[in-house]
């Protein structure tokens, strides 16, 4: 068994032929960007004017949602803290520089070469982002080396989709429900239907947190909370457009917490609260403000989708998860599908909605700057009147606000079809015997990928509910050992 | 018991009316200030010259000491953490939406509106910490409904506050040494005078702490002693002021910390150091320096303000607050009197000297900015003078630093009055039996408001030192169940 | 025994003087920076352009790498985790205060006085890194009172070489390769050279680490990753050098990071990861990128450093350091020499590469403000002519690439021979018997010096390997106390 899922030999090949392609590609193609040019520097250049102020508070703030938040986050299983939060670094560091090079290609290529800025790390950490949320599904059931694989072939299956829907579909998805967390999480479904085990539908002896790992796990959360508006924000149009995403994302989040709770203790048989739902239910919010984040969609409004869509998460936690585990063989580890999928949904709908109800009395003429599809096309006498208003107000399409919205439904519709089968060809590949699957039974534990501190067993020991029954055998056993 | 603590009506249906009354408010009132709003975006307006880029910094690092550095210096009690640190994220949550209503009211509205932007984030932010230290006087004894009531009530008892005093008294307190600190200490006493329970004056057996919690507590301290300047310093003038709030903080804290230590060690019978001295008594160089922290006051008098601080509120958690508990039935679960009440007071003495002390010499014209109220008034010659050196330098009262230093005092004692008497009303109303009041030996214990995971009760059966002494036994009852 | 390392009389004491002598020459000697002096503040002033603005937002993230990325890596000792986190926080708060009076001494003061700004806070924390890098080569054995007395000498020797090395040699090493990790590595090794336990090579039964140490130090390690880019780009010029910095420093984490989890891998005999790799190995690439990392050197050379600064720590892990504690009676036990150490040659190597690869046509003019050593003397006519394309370049030595790089050459021998002087000196003062030093047996014990909660004990007889054999005796003996 140790056998098949030893590291020794498959996690460093995997890892020396990624690096070897990286550092070629990277040799080939990374350039630095104007901003990091030393030699562009003239008497022209104010310093602090460089993209690099504007754009690194951001990526800042979602370095530490991505290592801290996510890490802390998954470490909510008792015998899984190592994994939880030490896989999450790993993919995560390993998706971010995969994704500069696969979104440069599509992206940020000009004269042949990527050209490297705090901009490229930012949007790479979005795609990470998307990798993150698709491993909650799988989380416990999968090795490093899977893990690596799915980044390896996510990354670009997001690329093109990112890139396909923005150049030909063109949608307004500042918080990137769509991109983001659709795509996130109908590409983790896929997988986890790829890797089904039925036998642990019926739950697993190690499928239990601990009085501190629900604690570090809380801790993670707080960190995602209080970061969420930068991340909802970093994309958005400077000025006005990012100051709305940030009040909108914090009042979407406030008002989904308090909700969390309410229901959390109504739906307990003795009233009491459930550490899981404040772990995941309190961030509903700011998914479900994400497509509609930076449009003038009224304070008051965040607050109801905060409310709306933590609703949704926590029903689905309730009711969808188990259904789907049982008639669906989707096995959702971490309730993705609740926390992304039903948010993302309800967050796109709003979005079409603001956009159906968007108007130059609300918007004045920098509508046609936040949904640039609907600005009039190159030539266009209106152009040079709005011009007159707002400088650099890019050409558009001249869509209709009911075009827009029929875009964005596409978008939608096109998105999930894409993640879903880009999920169940990784999950294939994933499923291949090189890639060190864990066994049902050693699921949900530590023990099998990492070496143990001595207490380790002690803790298991005194800790699993099973072991109790027997517990001074099993001591007198363990003194043996 | 537990029928009569039960969460299951009575938090959701807080909840409840609180969300459709708030969200009936923000539908009725609150709309965009203008640096969020599309409409009033033209030719002029430079995005990066937005408000939010002066604001949000210190609104995120805020957020994290309000959500992760109080939660976890709050999770001090070994069987208290979920408590502890998720009643502070439900708390903390509410009362900001909270306070951005009540505070629009009575200081962001015109035209009938309140104008919503990060500033008005950051300042219900500062009302959450005032809500937070009341927190820390009744923390083990209050149910989550309890807290709601507390933040639904403090948050107006506050807000008039500070409204009155800013408007009518006018005074200098950059770091709210008088309007938070001063006011959430005394509140927070008003409040558990009221629930004053004789019997947990001999202590409470799950009184404790834990090693872990211990450690997770320090983690608090150290996030709130990091970015404690951005709190000093997020409402002061930009410049000049914000920088001199930043360094005056920083040496504050730091020679209030290495004064801890030495004092710790030095009231130790074997000449250890204890935790909780760490965890607490460091912090109070940072309250100390509050009142004063934008005036010339010289790096050296921070660096003694942090050490006197720490003194006094050293000397406090030894042997005030047991007195308060045993002869005034005031129990001030976590000292939060010795470090915001004295450090407050002390605050407020060196501001009034710092007042008096304050000579066009050292300020230069600026002092009419920074001493707002020493401005001549509207039409007053010397007005315009100073207005050619200081553009728009506002035409103040006339006061002289007499004067002016008189107001501070009426203000010290009028926020102190109206804080305790608020705090007993509102001790009063959390008596209400339907606010599932916990019993004296259900203090201290996730497991009264918690499902708690299996490894809980073997956590407290090892870790509570009364069931050492037959521990076989607790463990074989414990198997059988 | 515990007579002798009461903290009682001697930490105290030593605070007191420390804190007189502090209180005098701050009073003495430190007043205001321009920048946050009222008095010289007029209507030509705008407030946002303050150096605040500049420094703040890199002194915020310094700041929680000292006190919470630090804290929580040096707490991964099972029964030595208060210690850790907390001895941190001591050493860390009075090393930065007495660095701003040092450095000032040294490096801000003009007429007779230290001018104080956020800058010099941040300089101070370089300083303040460089002691808490030494403490992690005697963590464990140490008492708080030695650690003072360290940082009371070592700061000084760190202020000289750095002042000196600058004034004189004048070097590239934006990243502080050289003045930072090698000074801090070798003065290390020198006190712990100094301090050597030949009984502690044979290991101690309380140098293990548990489940929850080694999550707690994890984080510890994220909080470092996340910010480092900060780190190395602090000192940088502003624009796109500090650009390129924080690119090449991310760069060379990824890459160092996944080389780290390959390594440890294929080292282990049953193919499994370790915590300790995770922990030290992926920061790595966080140094080797320092010395360049402000230069051209392209983003693929940052990922090939990461990864050879990477394989060449982990080695030292497995071969250096048992080597140094046998043979050279050089006991390292955080591995310092592996991580700042030989990263930091390899770094500085790769600096000189890069000062002697630069040439105009790939910086441009600016090429003389990075290398500005380089830049023509004053007077030169080719220095007006810079001047044109540059305006405020500072007039340089006129150095070749050569000269230059024999001068880094000079800086690194120099350094290096000054640090361990000074750690040997410094190691002998920490030896006389009034600084408390820990008896062998009580080393990595948090019971010697802190008051423990109940469960310490407890959780040190169930954790403790050894107490496993009489696992039932132990525990009845544990009842009867």
């Amino acid at each position: 068994m140790s056998a098949s899922t030893s590291l020794r030999v498959r996690l460093p090949v995997l890892v020396l032929v990624l690096e070897v392609v990286m550092l070629a590609l990277y040799a080939a193609f990374v350039t630095y960007d104007d901003n990091a040019n030393a030699k562009l520097q003239n008497n022209e250049t104010q310093p602090m004017e460089n993209s690099l102020y504007r754009d690194y508070p951001y990526f800042a703030d979602v370095q530490v949602m991505i290592f801290i938040g996510f890490g802390c986050l998954l470490a909510f299983f008792r015998f899984y803290g190592f994994s939880g939060m030490v896989f999450n670094f790993l993919t995560a560091t390993f998706a971010i520089q995969w994704a500069i090079l696969i979104q440069g290609f599509f992206q940020f290529n000009h004269d042949g070469k990527i050209h490297l800025a705090v901009i490229n790390l930012l949007n790479a950490e979005f795609a990470c982002a998307v990798v993150l949320i698709s491993f909650g599904a799988v989380l416990g059931k999968t090795s490093p080396v899977q893990l690596l694989v799915m980044a390896l072939l996510e990354i670009p299956f997001f690329a093109v989709t990112e890139w396909a829907v923005l150049k030909y579909i063109r949608i307004n998805d500042a918080g990137g429900s769509i991109l983001i967390h659709l795509f996130a999480c109908y590409f983790g479904l896929g997988v986890t239907f790829m890797l089904y085990r039925p036998s642990l539908n019926d739950g697993h002896a190690k499928e239990i947190t601990s009085y501190h790992s629900d604690i570090l796990s809380v801790m993670g959360t707080l960190f995602l909370w209080v970061f969420w508006p930068s991340f909802n924000s970093a994309l958005t149009f400077k000025g006005d457009d990012q100051h709305r995403a940030i009040l909108h994302t914090f009042i979407g989040l406030s008002s989904s917490t308090i909700t969390a709770f309410a229901l959390s203790a109504v739906f307990n048989k003795r009233g009491k609260l459930t550490m899981a739902d404040i772990q995941n239910v309190t961030l509903a919010g700011g998914v479900t403000v994400g497509a509609s984040v930076d449009m003038m969609i009224s304070p008051a409004a965040a607050y109801a989708l905060g409310i709306m869509g933590c609703t949704a998460c926590f029903l689905g936690y309730k009711y969808l998860t188990p259904f789907l585990a049982r008639r669906m063989r989707i096995q959702d580890q971490c309730g993705i599908h609740n926390l992304h999928g039903l948010t993302g949904l309800i967050s796109s709908t709003a979005g079409i909605c603001a956009i159906l109800l968007a108007t130059e009395e609300t918007y004045g003429p920098s509508m046609y700057q936040i949904f640039s599809h609907r600005a009039p096309p190159e030539g266009d006498p209106k152009l040079l009147e709005l011009q007159q208003l707002i400088p650099g107000l890019k050409p558009g399409l001249g869509r209709t606000a009911q075009e827009q919205a029929l875009y964005q439904l596409a978008a939608i519709f096109s998105t999930i079809a894409a993640s879903f089968i880009g999920g169940l060809l990784t999950g294939m590949v994933m499923k291949l015997p090189v890639m060190a699957l864990p066994s049902d039974e050693d699921c949900f534990d530590d023990e099998l990928f990492f070496d143990m501190p001595s207490d380790f067993d002690i803790v298991e020991m005194l800790k699993t509910p099973s072991s109790l029954d027997d517990k001074g055998q099993s001591m007198s056993m363990n003194s043996k050992v």
